[in-house]
């Protein structure tokens, strides 16, 4: 079995993929039973216990309406509900740069652009402008294959093409597929390194 | 009246010192009853929409126990809980470089360490380590006065000092003080250009 040190109890909500995913047993990590999100999160508390990047998923973001006080230090939401996301899951800091980035997994050899709100892909644009590094993960579950991509391939797609989606094909061509490991689980640091710090080896 | 354009509706959950604060008399923008935690958000719109920075609020962790689906579209939670950020409560993008802090009121003239998580600290120090650019924001409500202060003197006097407080005096000292106008708000980007990219300015 394989046993993760440092594993804390990531509670997921808001993701009715990953219990899709479970209970698929062509998902691409189908001999461990997890998700993408799971994946990366193991791959973020690697990256963080070993000294490599800072990088966090941000909490699911709830719209409150109502909560009890039933005792002065355990107030209990009692009526509460999902919002849309103004930003991307993830981000974090490596190397001094800001790393900002989605990650979403497809079942089909296709990443449909519905699968991604527009103001994710405006903020992943901003991101850009300011310097920040931006890109996608992008996992297809069939194929048990992880790609990453520079956002800006997505974003010019996104606006310009009239194909609401990026073919698989295309994101193998235009992006780089992830390692995958015991630890990391998801080497995607590896590829930023080869992305986007490649002229700092010269 | 002051009138802020692309003023979100922005929900403030997990903050009952909004409350206290609003019901204060002699807090520091008594004139307007804002807290300090919208006076950076309306700050953050500002600095988003004007093309200066990319920098956000994250959402408050939520632990969620139970969910209603009336709908398939209307997910309802009616048990939750707040649970202990890991993080800090801000971070973003400026000028390429990952920015990340913290931002706390004080009604008295001492900053107490009690103020802070200790897993915050140990956030702020990883990300000096990484490149990344870690402050704290303290607001002194009774003096209508609101500074920025590297992290790294907070991290220095909280695992080392036997005082468990930062004194105003010293954080006056030590920090520099936050510009107050109409927009942004709360300038304190103009303290980071001062502090953290004197040197480029060469």
């Amino acid at each position: 079995m394989v046993n993760y040190p440092n594993k804390k109890k990531t509670i997921h909500t808001h993701n009715t993929y990953v219990h899709s995913v479970v209970s698929n047993s062509k998902h691409y990590t189908a001999h461990r039973g997890m998700s993408l999100e799971e994946d990366i999160s193991l791959s973020n508390e690697y990256y963080l216990s070993a000294s490599i990047a800072v990088i966090y998923k941000k909490p699911t973001p709830i719209q409150i309406v109502k909560v009890d006080y039933p005792k002065r230090e355990a107030a209990k939401i009692v009526e509460a509900y999902y919002k849309t996301p103004s930003t991307t899951d993830y981000n974090g800091v490596y190397k001094g740069k800001y790393i900002d980035f989605e990650a979403k997994e497809n079942k089909t050899k296709t990443f449909p652009f519905s699968n991604i709100h527009k103001h994710q892909i405006d903020h992943l644009k901003r991101i850009i402008e300011h310097g920040g590094i931006a890109f996608i993960i992008i996992a297809f579950t069939t194929l048990n294959e992880v790609y990453l991509i520079d956002a800006s391939y997505i974003i010019h797609d996104y606006y310009h093409e009239s194909r609401k989606s990026m073919t698989y094909e295309k994101i193998k061509t235009l992006g780089h597929i992830i390692p995958q490991g015991y630890q990391p689980r998801l080497d995607y640091l590896k590829i930023v390194d080869e992305v986007y710090f490649k002229e700092e080896k010269k």
